[in-house]
């Protein structure tokens, strides 16, 4: 098919101009972002250098054509090239009045790796010489030819970028100049004489002296560069599909650079840090775009334009005006001023700071530019992260050099002196020191070290290691598997790179980047007025989601009130066991020899749990709470260090031979599918009897104190035979039962269960006749539907992202083809039988905004994420119902 | 309800006797196999004592009523009565002349747990005495009377066994003698006496003197019995389900201890041990069943009955004929023997070693007795286990005792003596010595010490621990698990209790049952005679499923295709890095500071790798044969003990410290989620490279030498994402491509992958687009789809059991509902993309029966195997094609 009848009917050249335009913002899948945005605005009236487009379908056939243009589209484009120099009043390739053209690619999602940009294309020797003649300024032109040069040898005859710039230095080398500003015409003159040896020499091909010819060559690259592998790679990641390629937008040049009445710049129709409405944005008198980047001079904020161009200043507010109030959306442009006539060559809605969204979208409200449900999505979910904790104080960032970089595990930003172990911490911060805890990686045993800590660095695990997910939980600032540090627990010295240092030394560390700093840098506390309320109260209102949160003591349990959680959705019971005498009562039930003197030990550490739960229960009020019985195999509560040992066996009255026995036989090989969860209730049911027990009497207690009604909901862990939930559920009635008869009171509760054992989501139509809710423990789920052991895929999975195996790190997005399908089935099956059977999710997942679609769309009844998360999840539900209709 | 109109439509109580019989043997659900079998022997005209049967459905209702048998039912019963007592000629309570009955349960199966009997119920005080008139034989009258006493009280009313017991004891030691048999007349009326006592005292009830109290008491008491807890527990473990109840025998009495013309045996009709065409059986004469139990007396083989009874041997033998054309399978027969005349009692299917099964088969198929198909069903093909290794001579057995138990790991039997290395197995094996090599438990470093031993003993590891898997794989004898024994592999002893056995010391190891002794026990080796031949050959006319073997040397591959492999399904290449050099080519590659120096290894082993495969195509010839890429994780390459690290730095040319920071660099907490299978090949694409060029070479060079036109089917393992998959299989596409090019050769080749992580059946869909096979690997599929580290699973899974949580190990028996509800996913997932998929299972569960019937009705091609499987593979699989029909 080189020509084909059917096409003639069809349209795939737009034109757009003062006069007469074609195209408008709604037809972004035909003519891409920017074609769209410049046909708009050449309706609206706004000053635009004239032009066409090439639509996304001329892409598409272009590549089902073997990657040739049809002629009856060539025939289209050459009448669209008449047209613009009648509009233009110009003529491609007139030595006297040239047309030249800007070529640019464009497709209705912006997406870097495709070809960018061809400038000033229409010029050979010969219209360059009459350019110089014209206007006198012959530095100008040959400035102008060498640039379309290089850009026609860069991006359309793939002659690589740094051999022109080879050549570029090299003639400033000879000269001794430092800037390509202080190369005369005559030296311009020679580069681009410099510059086509080169491409002939690299590509084997020389640039069309033709104006036409060269047109075709750049549309037909930047068509092809839909393909390259760039491009396709950034689709596939980003998951873009559906789209049918990238359009081509030619306009004519205009300058900036012509002299001290022309020149460019980007503004912002309201300021994109803070958002405040006023316009904001700078510029550069005589200059290209490109010289603003360079950064050679320093640009001018815009309002001293008003002093310079009074009038292009005033028409420029004007279209601030007039584009914000039509797109109804902060405006990012680019102008250029030729010879005091102002042009907008791009608009688009621009980028901005988290506290500018909230603002700005509040603020449109207000200014009743946009609606409620607008202006909740105008939010990114994600983006809120950035208000919720301290930050580093911007300015200072500026002058600090990190040392170090780790993952960014637990946003925020703390400031500290180094201490190596939880007790050092714990006992440093009593005397008033805010310290930094860094250790190579963390166990249960840190817990009250990471909470005495202002922030947690180590040098091993990742996103999801114990450090990341109890310092998210803690909302605490965490940076992770810092593999730049080298942490020495015995001498107390933390090495980075060749920075070496000691106990008490102050570091900084920035969560939210995961950058390390030496010294002190200033801190600055979160805002949380009263927009980023509003926004939540809007929220709130659209969301069909409920919003628990991961807590397991009363003060998480009050910050996730605070951020709006409406209740507990993982009550972890395990953290509770490792403050003081508890774990000693712990580790005395695990080194018990018989039933007896295990629950002897068990008889102690009831009154802690129960305590612990009464206190939780009493913040939460009625908001439902779940508690997980205690899940982790019981190895994790010995000590793995030789002086520990002798200390403990001395406490718990055995030998340090017998407690080294009983640590060798709880070790596992793969603790993760071991000893553990449900597994443990079953075979130690002493256990799960004073849980429930703990659970019940404090309800208990609570209910008689406070009057309130409490529902405690007991979930199971770990359960993947529904032989295993009847087992437990057993013990938990008849224990509950007891606590009833003894108590002569009585509380609701409800049993279920976490599906996080591929087989439980397998077989949740027979698990769900006995349970009476899911929660989806996603993080074990992923483990096991992956076979990925999240303390070790550190080995793995950065490889397999570097290599596109994977898009995405599953313990951060839910991985919703394989762990999804699970999740989908079990809901399916589970309200099959139980059609009001409670569902909902607890992994880390259930803070993540496109795992909470996911939920949505499921029909999941809530979402548990750590307090600090708890708003992020609360605007992206409601995203995802705003998003469904 | 306690009675009901509709029920007096329905018959519930079925007569037999010589005149009148209801009910026939295929009634076995109304009347449960004994009763339909007591039908049709009356029937059939061998003389049975007449008698009824009540139905199941009797007990159905029964249970439905609140434990009470209907009106209508009970009228049923006495009507019955009353015709028994006209057959018999004697009546209920009647001195001169009463009807005795036994009272027996007999479901449709088999069924232990039940109340199992009542004989001589009838008598009471009165009754006793006049049948001590009659018969003139009191002393058999009070025995008759004590012996019901203790029946009734114990099964019906409930008072312990033992207690009976100690009153018999209490009444011998007064008068000072051993056995009952030496207590007379008066003794057993005082017994009887002090019986009714006990009872009155143990349970607050009397036996009732009436006849038909006592009969209706018993009823209910077997009617009760289907419901008590061992019953129930029995039934969910065994799966039975659908039987209404069990059906109640009761049937008048015959006595074989009236005299010397009385007698009681049991007999089959062919030999259950060596299945032999010939009558075999023993009896006793003056005696009842329980005496034969009791092992008093020796009872005598059946043929001496011919010297002294030989009217009732003839009508033996008749009747031994009859029944065994008439069921047309070998009969294990009860008689009895009341003054002269015989009585039949009891007929079923017999059981019988694998070998008198095998035997059986075949002789009556060739008897034109039954037909091929039905040849085919009568073995079991668990059952062929036993004949495919050596045993211990049974002989020799009786007379030993076992010092120890451990889990049947690997069948057989073995004798030498300990060693404790596999060093020293290699050592003492070469010098001639049989030894059991004996380790806490194995790694793949004692590989070739395993392969020197007879047999191998571990303390630890389940029935799927590696000293378990790999003996199996080797067809070699492994006890694992034994936790009686204590290893100290520094001292070189074996505790096994209070025994301390050294070094040289020899033991011998039975792998069928777990038992070791002390000491040399002989063993035969087994018998494959001709109709073991035969039986297989029908099997493989009758089976769909192809059955491979997973073999990973030339050997194995020999031994497999001798039981009939039709291919390999499961070629591990890691087995092969152990040996000499090879592992120190690995240990090199491991610790390779960068891609040239780990290529440089590799290079040292490929041309291992291609010997190997090369001495594998060769025994197979055209014989599909699947190779798995390197799946372990790489530390398993790497030595434990600190003397060996130092070998090995010194060998690789590190240091002790580089070593050992390597060691720690590949240790991980969840190896089992680790980085292995692909992830190796992923990360490591030279491995891949290495391994493929080795398979593609070792075929081209076949194909050259012998002509044949091998096919390798190269398999990518822990394929969880499709990426991975495209990712190695273009590794592999391009190597094979590389070593075509060079060799101007080439050879066709598969590329599939293993279906073992949970993703990848979820996703099979996407897989099945690349991938030409799938295997399923059950052993990690069932790991990761239930959670359990079959390493760690011995810590819960025996509570399990015990608990009924788990009716089996899922890692022996596949778990249909949970695992096999993902290969059914992913066979039509992948089928629904590639119709012409080949699918096969390569796990344990490959060769076990009920697996490979799931595999049949799944769709899958073929079943994969150790090669001393693969006979019970075809066997399996030719029962699931015939089960389906």
């Amino acid at each position: 098919m080189t020509d084909n009848n059917n096409l003639t009917d069809k349209k795939f050249v737009y034109f757009f101009s003062s006069e007469e335009t074609e195209g408008n913002k709604d037809m972004k899948p035909l003519l891409g972002g920017k074609g769209a945005n410049l046909a708009e605005m050449a309706s609206l009236g706004i000053p635009v250098p004239p032009g066409f487009t090439i639509s996304t379908e001329a892409c598409d056939i272009f590549n089902k054509n073997g990657n040739q243009l049809p002629d009856s589209i060539k025939a289209e484009v050459k009448k669209n090239i008449a047209k613009l120099e009648q509009v233009s009043g110009k003529t491609f390739g007139d030595p006297e009045n040239p047309l030249l053209v800007s070529v640019r690619s464009g497709a209705a999602i912006s997406m870097p790796g495709m070809m960018d940009t061809v400038l000033n294309l229409g010029l050979n020797e010969r219209v360059v010489e009459g350019m110089a003649a014209k206007t006198a300024n012959p530095r100008f032109a040959w400035d102008a030819y060498r640039r379309f040069c290089q850009m026609f040898g860069d991006v359309v005859l793939g002659v690589a970028h740094h051999f022109f710039e080879e050549v570029l230095d090299d003639v400033k080398k000879t000269k001794g100049v430092e800037y390509d500003t202080e190369l005369d015409a005559e030296d311009l003159k020679s580069v681009a004489s410099r510059f086509k040896v080169l491409i002939k020499e690299k590509s084997g091909q020389e640039i069309p002296d033709n104006a036409v010819d060269q047109l075709f060559l750049a549309i037909n690259a930047v068509f092809n560069s839909w393909n390259n592998q760039r491009a396709i790679d950034y689709r596939r990641l980003n998951k873009i599909t559906g789209l049918l390629g990238t359009a081509v937008n030619v306009q004519s040049m205009v300058f900036g650079n012509m002299g001290d009445t022309s020149g460019t710049g980007v503004c912002f129709t309201r300021n994109p840090s803070t958002g405040e409405n006023v316009f904001y944005g700078e510029y550069l008198m005589n200059a290209q775009g490109e010289d603003v980047v360079a950064g050679i001079r320093t640009p001018q904020p815009i309002a001293t334009l008003k002093d310079i161009m009074p009038d292009c200043y005033d028409e420029l507010v004007a279209i601030r005006k007039k584009l914000e109030q039509h797109y109804k959306d902060m405006q990012d442009m680019e102008f250029t001023i030729q010879d005091g006539k102002l042009f907008l060559l791009q608009t688009r809605n621009g980028k901005r700071t988290a506290h500018a969204a909230v603002k700005i979208a509040m603020d449109m409200l207000d200014e009743g530019l946009i609606d409620e449900k607008t202006a909740v999505l105008r939010v990114d979910p994600d983006a809120l992260d950035q208000l919720l904790h301290k930050q580093l104080d911007p300015v200072a960032v500026e002058k600090s050099k990190p040392v170090a970089k780790g993952l960014p595990a637990s946003p925020g930003a703390a400031v500290g002196k180094i201490v190596f172990s939880a007790d050092d911490a714990v006992e440093k911060s009593a005397e008033g020191d805010d310290v930094i805890l860094v250790r190579t990686e963390t166990s249960p045993e840190d817990l009250i070290g990471m909470d005495a800590a202002q922030g947690i660095l180590t040098s091993r695990g990742g996103m999801t290691s114990h450090a990341a997910v109890v310092a998210r939980g803690m909302g605490k600032c965490c940076v992770a598997g810092c593999s730049d540090a080298v942490v020495d627990e015995g001498s107390k010295t933390l090495s980075l790179g060749s920075l070496k240092l000691s106990e008490g030394d102050h570091i900084t560390l920035d969560g939210s980047s995961g950058l390390v700093y030496e010294g002190k840098i200033p801190v600055v506390d979160p805002d949380l007025g009263g927009d980023f309320g509003r926004l939540m109260d809007l929220a709130d209102k659209f969301r069909k989601l409920m919003v628990r949160t991961n807590a397991d003591n009363a003060h998480d349990s009050d910050v996730a009130i605070k951020f709006g959680a409406e209740g507990i959705g993982l009550c972890r019971t395990e953290h509770m066991f490792f403050e003081g005498d508890r774990i000693k009562a712990m580790r005395e039930m695990i080194l018990a020899k018989d039933v007896d003197s295990r629950r002897a030990a068990l008889d102690k550490i009831l009154p802690f749990q129960r305590s612990d739960f009464k206190s939780i229960f009493s913040v939460m009020k009625e908001r439902p709470v779940t508690i997980r019985l205690l899940d982790p195999p019981l190895h994790e509560f010995l000590p793995h260090e030789e002086k520990e040992k002798e200390v403990i066996a001395e406490e718990v009255g055995v030998t340090v031979e017998d407690l080294q026995r009983k640590i060798d036989s709880l070790a596992e090989v793969n603790p993760m599918l071991g000893h553990r969860g449900c597994r443990l209730g079953i075979t130690f049911p002493e256990i799960t009897e004073m849980q429930t027990r703990a659970i019940i009497e404090a309800a208990l207690e609570v209910k008689k104190e406070s009057g309130i009604d409490l529902v405690p909901e007991i979930m199971i862990p770990l359960v993947g035979n529904v032989n295993e939930f009847r087992n437990q559920a057993e013990v938990v009635r008849n224990t509950a039962s007891k606590v009833f008869e003894e108590t002569g009171d009585k509380v609701s509760f409800k049993i279920g269960t976490m599906i996080e054992v591929p087989r439980g989501a397998l077989t949740a139509d027979q698990i769900a006749k006995e349970a009476e809710f899911f929660s989806f423990g996603t993080n074990d789920l992923t483990q096991m539907t992956l076979g990925f052991s999240r303390d070790d895929v550190g080995k793995f999975v950065p490889e397999y992202v570097k290599k596109n195996i994977l898009e995405q790190d599953p313990f951060q997005v839910l991985d919703q083809t394989g762990v999804g399908q699970l999740v989908r089935m079990a809901v399916e099956k589970g309200r099959s039988v139980r059609p009001d059977l409670k569902l909902g999710i607890c992994g880390e997942h259930g803070g993540e905004p496109s795992s909470i679609e996911f939920c949505h769309k499921t029909g999941l009844d809530y979402v548990s994420c750590s307090p600090y998360r708890v708003p992020i999840a609360r605007l992206a539900a409601a995203h995802a119902a705003l998003k469904e209709n």
